[in-house]
């Protein structure tokens, strides 16, 4: 036993910091530590004593001691807890919610420290979910599509609102005495990588995803750059960097200043930073071509590898090395999952049901779930547009909204219930479908994320509606994992970890033996609701019939 | 006061009879007396002893002898009750449902009081919603679209499976010895004045509105019900009659054993029968063109008169002196409204909405409009096609269901269910629309029934969505009253009654001195939705897009 070595996996989420420690000979989780962040998701005023200050509506910040509170909680936590000897702990990997990012001095000090500008939100982290950089989003795909930028393909056509551009080109516009104070503008993810080896990185998972850039052709030119703001053409150079590290690369050791922190020995190999969705992908299994994951949560997201760099209809993304290095990583997503569940859940459920949860010592969902898996496919006579938080994939617009049709006065909550996970079912195959028909092959499902542990009806019902057999990752924290496996890749197979994530995806993740196969007589009739699905699909999200973006357009003037 | 007379209208509706006594001078209600029908709905199994004959899906029943206990139990309480001379009762007026229909002997003794046939569920009374003979209906469709028979379009182009002859040929298909017995077939509207006269009568609107009778043409020819079954070809000679005989008129005087029952004087005056909706309109002040009356109820019934007989799509039918003699009576109708506000109460709503209206000591229905009340048009970002019981006018198509768009991760349980009172609005302005199309003006709206009392946000609603200027009737009994004013017409106004149902109208009929005008910015607002409602309806209603059908057949087959 003593032969045994770890690695820890510090997965930073919106509301807390989680760090898992693993046994890099099988994965199995020795233990976890979950430090809720102090601050948490800032939307409404900033923190004491600047709480004078507002918000305005879309905005979502973050404090970055949050992330440095959970390396100097969680993690002596974990070691107390576990009683592993810190010696035995060879390696360390993070992932974080993406674009999460923030404006910083030359040596890293976020600006949001310095007391001239702790008032000024724009000096503070811009969360993954800050969304008011909308007019920045569209004024890049506005430039981008006139120009006919070669990367804008890579991404669907079309870029968000969450991503690393839009957030920066926002400081420049709003606050460009930030902007300009700014040394450096960066990823969390990197950042905190930063904070424990006092390296600076730069990521190619979230380069490629959340900043355009691509191994083979780099970032944008200038030239775009300064399309959109003259003062924005040499952001690249002026704030960010050049030099990408593949995913899988040791970032630094661990500092002394980190080791006092963590309680883990100066030195400590720490890997770049990854993201949580796609960290997950070795954790549940996949690091080669034929499987999607599907990271299932508030919303899904789709990671599928690839051979090749193929233009796929309204993905997220593809970057090479973005998953696995050498191969190319797509991902989709739809942004209304657990979401779309969870609103309906709360809005839509009549006591009675309520009243049974609680007499059953369970949830509303349980009971829904419970419900709804009585009935057959098609009972219901309902469908819908799982579109309540816009599309992601395939359409890519956040204008969309949802649709439900079919309702009689004998339609109950549960079928609805039913029919809304079904819809993201389907939503799931136009995705699955967009990748075939691009020639990137789908031949198995691989879920993971708080879902799937949760509704044994939605895993059957993705089952039945792709007609693809579901496996589960058997992790139910896997971009924790995924990011201590990438710990043990960097330690190396000499100290007791892996020479490659494959391989440490070999040894350190699994799958629960369960499975869910399609069941034929439900996949035959889901064969007959998809084509109805995918005509409104396109009837309403490919500018057939404009009456949700009328409606949103009516709602706003209201 | 002594000289004040008074008449009596008994309203039979689907759960109860109601007789109401008004006063002559004024049409203001003296007293009501309610009798709850011992075997309401008969929709499982026949009454004891008979309760082993089970009723098949789609069934409803009643009792005749329920109609009978009406008038020996409320009239007698209501005499007792005003305290009123039963000599200075003039006349008494009844409405019913309607198509609900019975077989009798030549003599009048319904069938099912026969002990060899009381276990023949064929031979108890047909109820409006007694809806198992749609495969009569559409063979009827099918025939009558066959051979061009010119009566269909007064009818809209499709008549009902809730019809008289729909319900008179599943008779003859599935118990031609009950069929063969039957000496008549008659509207229980028709039955119950004869119980009270002693003499035979069939009425215009009943006639004319459920069984293809117009006051030029007569019935459909014999060749037409011989092409259905040669069985039925004289149906009309063999089991009705063609002398039908208009509203306004006396069908003959209290005979002694109705008398005796009701303790009214032998030889008061009984009017023709009426039907429930249509008797509604002079009781809400309605007896010229321009004005529509709308019976708001669980379902929403729509009362208009012309000078001629236009084509209206989609309409449930046009009869001359149907609604007022000499005037074309226009009935169209929307199949679902308090029963979808219902629905979404009872299946959608969530427990703090339920609680707080316990709280307050109120309904849910009431929270939920106080809630509807501050959203500003558009505001809720939602829109509904409201056929959540299929399009009665101007699709007639019972296949078609529900569709709610737009919904986000924000949208609420008050912001739906006032997207359904907009949505009923827009049905009702589709309706305006198809008879002012047609050349029927609709210059304002007069409201009755159920709902208008309870629901004020509906009638600003309907106001704001039609740009009319909507009134209501004072009376919340306007079947009741409509009815005590044929009676008091069927008088005469020698005796104190009136010698029209104008006359009567304008004397015993009124209005709220409160009405709901169009606020001008909320009209913009749904003038700009209603195109878009319009071209959902026409898309969705009119074949463009099946997926209500296909949704329909896909549940059938699960």
């Amino acid at each position: 036993m003593s032969a045994e070595r770890y690695a820890v996996g510090v997965d930073f989420g919106t509301e807390s910091g989680r760090a898992v420690l693993v046994s890099c000979v099988d994965g199995r989780e020795i233990g976890a530590s979950v430090y809720p962040y102090r601050n948490g998701v800032i939307d409404e005023r900033l923190p004491v004593p600047h709480d004078g200050v507002p918000l305005e509506p879309d905005w979502a910040l973050q404090d970055p001691e949050d992330y440095l509170r959970t390396f100097q909680e969680a993690l002596p936590a974990l070691l107390a807890e576990t009683g592993v000897d810190p010696a035995d702990v060879i390696g360390v990997g993070i992932d974080f919610t993406s674009c999460t990012m923030l404006p910083t001095l030359a040596d890293g000090t976020p600006l949001c420290l310095l007391g001239d500008l702790r008032a000024d939100p724009h000096a503070w982290v811009k969360l993954w979910k800050h969304h008011a950089a909308q007019p920045e989003a569209d004024r890049i795909n506005a430039v981008a599509a006139e120009r006919g930028e070669p990367w804008l393909p890579r991404y669907g056509g079309r870029i968000s609102s969450e991503w690393f551009f839009s957030k920066a080109l926002q400081i420049l516009d709003e606050a460009p005495d930030v902007y300009a104070r700014a040394d450096r503008l960066i990823e969390a993810a990197d950042w905190v990588v930063w904070q424990l080896t006092g390296t600076e990185t730069r990521n190619s998972c979230t380069a490629g995803y959340k900043a355009l850039w691509s191994k083979r052709d780099g970032f944008p030119a200038g030239a775009f750059f300064a399309a959109l703001d003259p003062r924005f053409e040499h952001v690249v150079d002026e704030k960010m960097s050049r030099r990408i590290v593949p995913i899988g690369v040791r970032a630094g050791g661990l500092s002394e200043r980190a080791a006092a922190w963590t309680g883990l020995p100066p030195g400590t190999a720490v890997a770049v930073a990854n993201v949580d969705a796609h960290v997950s992908a070795p954790a549940a299994t996949v690091t080669a071509p034929g499987a999607m994951v599907i990271i299932m949560g508030t919303s899904n997201c789709h990671i599928l590898l690839g051979d090749r760099e193929e233009p796929v209809e309204g993905m997220c993304g593809v970057v090479e090395d973005g998953v696995v290095p050498g191969l190319f990583g797509f991902e989709a997503g739809q942004a209304a999952v657990g979401d779309l569940f969870g609103w309906f859940a709360d809005t839509s459920v009549p006591p009675d049901l309520h009243e049974r949860a609680r007499r059953l010592g369970t949830g509303v969902h349980e009971v829904l779930e419970e419900e709804a898996a009585r009935l057959r496919p098609g009972e219901s006579g309902l469908l819908a547009l799982d579109w309540w938080n816009g599309n992601r994939s395939v359409l890519v617009d956040a204008d969309l909204r949802g649709l439900l049709v079919g309702m009689t006065l004998s339609t109950t909550a549960p079928e609805i219930y039913r029919a809304l996970i079904e819809a993201t079912a389907f939503g799931t195959r136009v995705i699955v479908d967009a990748f075939e028909d691009a020639g990137v092959p789908v031949e198995r499902i691989v879920a993971c994320g708080g879902l799937p542990d949760r509704n044994r009806l939605l895993m059957q019902i993705y089952a039945d509606v792709t007609g693809r057999e579901l496996a589960v990752a058997a992790s139910s924290q896997t971009p924790a994992l995924g990011s201590a496996m990438f710990g043990a890749v960097v330690a190396g197979a000499a100290r007791g970890g892996h020479d490659s994530i494959v391989e440490a995806s070999s040894r350190m993740a699994h799958l629960r033996s369960e499975t869910y196969r399609p069941v034929a007589a439900h996949h035959a009739v889901y064969d007959r609701l998809y084509p109805e699905y995918v005509r409104l699909h396109d009837l309403f999200g490919r500018g057939g019939d404009d009456v949700m973006r009328t409606l949103k357009q009516t709602q706003r003037e209201a």
